[in-house]
């Protein structure tokens, strides 16, 4: 196994030196030494090769997507992000496949200013588990349980693409090469609204990733924060690529139930909604409300203002055998 | 994958409640609140079925050991362990299992006071990663780069004997019911110098843990201190049960290479001998002193003052299929 040490040099090739990092990837253990009246943020995800991301994902879309996902749990808590620990399982040494992954993984770093300060690398069948830290002023960041009734919803960029890309995976529909080109890259290349997250501090009662689909995630916040919700269906935002290739009805469906889409779902006071409009606009990212809360404990939908049923059932990411 | 909600259940049910962690597991990340003028060691580490264990493993021993392993690595460091986040790859969901995996787990938890604060359960082949933190005191951590010329190389416990465990499972020797249930012991719950990690901060000049073998990690604290070092093969810690079933020779060789011992291999100067010795007792933990540090940039090894050959090659983990 002393070829793994060759993913241990790739590993301290980064480019993020972070002054809060008194000790990076090499000792026993990385030392930190965080700012004073800060909290830490931590959150774990694993990806598993078959279950998160079909075998012939591209590595840099692998390297990527490990990040990307762990970033976005960090931003639905309003941290901004700075460390980050790896543990790779490969079932062989390929270096061009190292190379690779770890261009997906330092190009979110260097964006974000995060550093790598552990890795660990095994042999196995590939699976990558990523620790990723941020900071948050102290009682400055945003949970699931701040929901208020009256609060309206909200989602950033658009969703159900990620379900989209999935679908033309499994040839359960055969996309356009132009939809297929936008679906996937949101599907492989999630962008973590990291700086969202961020912005959202001064505003959002509540917030959560959406990692397993917009209807399963709302249900947390719902449940955290003893709310109901209304869903206005014609307000989601669906892009013209997923649009056009099932049709309003499809199309609401899976932006309701498909996962991987890595927006944020948050809620705003009336008070608020300008303020947190204009200070999203001002990191450049499109939001939409799509709801307002209420007394019900249920999620309920309306469409052209006239109920419509829906089955509360999210995906539960990939995991078909590929 | 809703069976996976179980296992949520489980992490969720642990007894640790530490005041530093202002939000556990149950949102998108934990929020911790380190103490001021402490700085934070983080390690991470995978277990791979078949690679670090083998498949037959007791899941209490899983559990046990992912743990072990990474306050192995921050005790090297000298920090007192805080929080956890357990990543487990499972590949089918056993209440049986997964119910004796976190009593693994808890008890050395229990013991040392730390808290799980995230956990992500994915379906998969079975793998653990684990991303221990702790905390230490500003400068007051041991490195790997700290050992000067003079110096005297520590030991504590007794070494080989997982090494010894593995040459049983696999057929290589046939053990006594006494010495496999000793070595067995040591193979399948290591004990985490914790304490003494904590107790060398005052004393030694340079630490790491054995994890891949003694002369294979003291080659990580010879490069970076840039010191040699000759061991005098007599004086290692043997156990009765290595050295009855192998005989010195063997003994000695499976102590120098074997892996998977999880005990601190360290440096004290001479004015630092007696006072760290002390110390040592009082936290119950035996040390050996097994060599001095010179500046020949070598390992050199003596039995009975005579120089002998060894080949500088540690045992790189349990890797063959069982």
């Amino acid at each position: 196994m002393k070829e793994f040490e060759l993913i241990k040099k790739y590993f301290t090739e980064q480019a993020v030196n972070r002054k809060d990092v008194l000790l990076g990837i090499g000792d026993d253990c990385a030392l930190l030494t965080p700012s004073e009246r800060q909290n830490i943020a931590v959150t774990t995800d694993t990806l598993v090769a078959g279950v998160h991301f079909p075998h012939n994902t591209p590595p840099r879309a692998i390297g990527h997507k490990a990040i990307a996902v762990n970033l976005s749990d960090l931003a639905a808590m309003g941290a901004e992000p700075t460390w980050l620990s790896i543990a790779v399982t490969l079932p062989e040494i390929d270096e061009e496949w190292v190379g690779e992954f770890c261009a997906g993984v330092f190009e979110l770093c260097e964006f974000y200013n995060v550093q790598l300060v552990g890795g660990d690398t095994t042999q196995g069948p590939l699976s990558i588990t990523v620790t990723a830290q941020g900071l948050t002023p102290f009682d400055k960041h945003i949970t699931r349980s701040g929901a208020k009734v009256g609060d309206w919803l909200y989602v950033t960029g658009e969703i159900g693409d990620s379900a989209l890309a999935l679908q033309h995976h499994y040839n359960k529909i055969k996309l356009s090469k132009d939809a297929l080109d936008v679906v996937s890259k949101r599907f492989n290349y999630p962008k973590p609204r990291v700086l969202a997250g961020q912005a959202l501090r001064e505003y959002a009662t509540s917030a959560i990733d959406l990692s397993d689909g917009l209807l399963s995630d709302l249900e947390h916040i719902c449940k955290a924060s003893n709310v109901g919700v209304n869903i206005v269906l014609e307000d989601l935002p669906i892009s013209n690529a997923l649009y056009d290739s099932l049709g309003q009805q499809d199309a609401i469906e899976l932006a309701l139930k498909g996962g991987d889409d890595y927006e944020l779902l948050f809620t705003v006071s009336e008070d608020n909604k300008v303020g947190m409009e204009t200070a999203l606009a001002n990191v450049g990212v499109t939001v939409t409300c799509i709801g307002q809360l209420n007394t019900t404990d249920k999620i309920t939908t309306t469409l052209n203002n006239k109920p419509t049923h829906i089955n509360a059932q999210g995906f539960e990411h990939f995991s078909q055998k590929d």
